[in-house]
């Protein structure tokens, strides 16, 4: 193998790398700590930076040395590192500097023109933004190229090597199974009491509750720290996970689930091997993946009977005014089903028909089969349809979400394909582990821990996502695994055949 | 005017800018925020950008363009930008990458090694590590090149434009002068009851009083903040200046000094005109001007009578503790003089002593008249002839400061530069404004803030530091507005003539 040519390309990359987490350094402290005048110096700083990475992830060199290493014997993980690396300089070259430039320009303008229809309830604030960030999404999409159809290409950014067919199969096979599951709920006519969580809660307990929450799921202090913004995310490195929560004095659900879905995220950061730290074998492979661990802490793990039988004797050593609430209360108001009309603020099962709704329309509209302007009328029948409600403003329907607004078409999806792959994690460690239960019940956290270390995070982006979930849990993803897991614990907890 | 060249030339120094912002924030993290287990990344990060900024400080068409504007006819500020910028592109270019990247490297192991040499008082661990870093910054004053001595070439980084001839003349106005005040201090035998700073201050409490402090001097915290660090450091930029200060139970003087002191540098970089950002306007001109404003409101304004007329009811109501006692007990108490072992926490008449000694020191050792192992006695012997005490151990001696460690030679003079800078803009603030000690009692600093945005802080690297100084004060640098400021305040607190 070409030793040298592949010393160079580490070096190469470590430099990108560095450069990339500095970025992601000052957009964190801009979420976190950052005083509001300095918007225009960080603005400035990113700017500058992100053209310095630019230049670098497109520098030739990578180029001429990817070629060149393409054509020798290579070992696995070099090979995958290669590739990796040879994907990203690809796509970066392939769109013009200017489109680049043009995409950026625009995402800031109409970030803030979105900010402000969603502000007035005023969709046509916002329309003529996004018929310019469409087409100039479908202008990137035509520059990197694709196979079948145009969203792949967009797609492939967040999920790689996925396919738009695919996920569309994926989803069908998924959306009646989900809707037919809200119904039975709602005509149950059932309703879990959530007062118990909603109660007050001082914030500084609850930070420090959430603290031990994170250490307890195996979050390294020393390598990462949990702060406040107003969106919880996770951002960092290996060595250096921030994560973020926030806190509401009347609502446990939020500090709490938000901190567990976050440390999920972390873990996986901080999971990688030291070896190959770097290298694109410490990344994560995919949102996919990524909300895969994020979504099996808070949901699977978090949301469980055997969870709160071990945190709620904690919980009310940190909150005595918890005091009388028992674990069959506590495990039913976590785990509350309904529709509702905001995405973020969903539950384990609408949230699907919610994803599914802004796929059906992002790739409509790349496909040119939506047009921007039915956008708000089909965004409220498909609420009617999926979810039985209809938003009464387009505030709280198709201005929502941020993300078309940014560019960012194809990240959507990458939600469920994360709650599919949770369920089919699920599934895999329970039968290498068949007492799970008991061991979450005593907060023995560490074993599953080391079970998605070693065959998810250690992997970093050595298989596609596909591949890594084939070989992780010995099938393909499918959505059988989810919606098995959704029957049998909402069956249990509405007390009704699902 | 050659317009197009000086657009470019601000086009490039922008970019500069952002990327030393994003360094110094890299800096600020690290001494806050950061986890233990994230230095390898940071030193990554911040070797990869320094790097960068190098390469873009000695573009070679900042030279061109440079030479370019300094043939055309060019307005006062135009001039002192392209005259700023040059300097600081002759300096960088005329030191090899080869030499720059080997101090670096020294630096850290240097840095290492004095921190272990200190902690087990042996200087013999530290000494072949300054023997080196002696060596190099050598080389780099002649590589940089200077008229006088060898000395000047470093002093040029820290105190642009002065000369070690005449700091060298100053300091010795000054030093018998100052040996004397403290002579007469300590024979007077008189001992202020220091206990009254020395009580239980919770820090949540502390912390409150230091935030008042800095919003009532003039700190705007929209554009900066206040956190804690272990050595009390002020860096960012006019839009979002990050200061730190420390915080001991048992000690009030600690914080709210340190508070004061950072707030003064904070003031000077919040008072940069928004016309000049991103360029050497908009810089502080040099450590010594920039020291004076730190110790014009930390010492001159904050361990003054009047202040503490004010702040005294103000400190009673975040510390009830500190109910009995009285202004004078305060004031007294807040201004301690004595000789001390240890620099930096020494008082405001000794603090120039310890100076002086290490400034005798490191221009002896540039010109080769001391060698780098006499250190330790004649350190020790300097200490009882201008002090009359003699430090016991080398920990306590010549191995109390990191700043030779890092081959920050030439900083040290202007420390004392700044104090006596200070004493010169009082006289002449308080020719100005006599009513001066009745606006400070009523905490009115905003026409003192004023003031110094006026004549210092929109001047940015306009003037060389000295003539800045001569506009705003009417007269050159010298010691005795110093002698007679700290003779008038410290016969009145002792009791004695000095």
């Amino acid at each position: 193998m070409a030793e040298e040519e592949y010393a160079r390309l580490r070096e190469l990359y470590s430099e990108i790398s560095y450069i990339d987490q500095a970025i992601n350094h000052l957009s964190w402290d801009q979420e976190t700590f950052m005083p509001p005048g300095a918007i225009l110096d960080r603005a400035g700083q990113m700017s500058v930076l992100s053209a310095i990475h630019h230049r670098k992830v497109t520098d030739p060199e990578i180029g001429r040395l990817v070629s060149v290493l393409e054509k020798s014997e290579l070992g696995e993980e070099v090979s995958a590192v290669v590739r990796e690396i040879g994907r990203a300089y690809r796509r970066q070259t392939s769109i013009p500097e200017d489109l680049v430039k043009e995409i950026a320009s625009t995402q800031s303008v109409a970030q803030q023109a979105w900010q402000n229809a969603r502000k007035k309830d005023d969709f046509s604030m916002f329309s003529p933004y996004l018929v310019k960030m469409v087409e100039l999404k479908k202008r990137e999409a035509e520059c990197v190229g694709y196979d079948d159809v145009i969203y792949d290409a967009l797609l492939d950014v967040y999920e790689p090597y996925a396919r738009s067919s695919e996920i569309t199969e994926l989803f069908s096979s998924l959306r009646s199974r989900l809707v037919d599951i809200v119904k039975k709920i709602t005509e149950s006519g059932i309703v879990i009491d959530e007062t118990v969580v909603r109660r007050e809660y001082p914030i500084e307990d609850q930070k420090a509750f959430c603290d031990h929450l994170a250490k307890v799921l195996g979050f390294d202090f020393d390598k990462g720290r949990l702060d406040i913004s107003a969106h919880p995310f996770t951002s960092g490195t290996r060595r250096d996970v921030r994560m973020t929560t926030r806190f509401e004095i009347d609502n446990l659900k939020n500090s709490v689930f938000s901190t567990i879905h976050e440390t999920g995220h972390a873990l996986y950061e901080q999971g990688y091997l030291e070896n190959n730290y770097l290298t694109p074998l410490a990344e994560g492979v995919s949102l996919g993946i990524h909300e895969s661990q994020s979504r099996f802490w808070e949901n699977i793990i978090g949301r469980s009977r055997p969870f709160w039988s071990h945190m709620l004797p904690e919980l009310k050593r940190h909150f005595p005014n918890m005091n009388d609430v028992t674990l069959d209360q506590m495990f039913r108001a976590v785990n509350t089903v309904g529709p509702s009309l905001i995405r973020t603020e969903s539950d384990e099962v609408t949230y699907n028909l919610h994803i599914m709704i802004r796929y059906e329309m992002e790739t409509g509209i790349m496909e040119g089969k939506i047009g921007v302007d039915e956008i708000p009328e089909l965004w409220n029948d498909k609420y009617e349809e999926y979810l039985g409600i209809r938003p009464p403003t387009n505030a709280d329907g198709c201005l929502q979400d941020i993300h078309w607004s940014m560019g960012l078409f194809g990240y959507f999806p990458t939600y469920t394909l994360g709650n599919l792959y949770s369920a089919q994690i699920y599934n895999a460690i329970l039968r290498d582990m068949p007492d799970l239960g008991s061991r979450v019940a005593s907060a023995e956290f560490a074993p599953i821990l080391s079970w998605l270390r070693e065959r998810i995070h250690s992997k970093g982006k050595l298989y596609p996502p596909k591949v890594l979930i084939e070989k992780a849990t010995g099938s393909a993803p499918d959505a059988d695994h989810f919606i098995r897991y959704l029957k049998e614990k909402f069956s249990g907890i509405y007390g009704i055949t699902l």
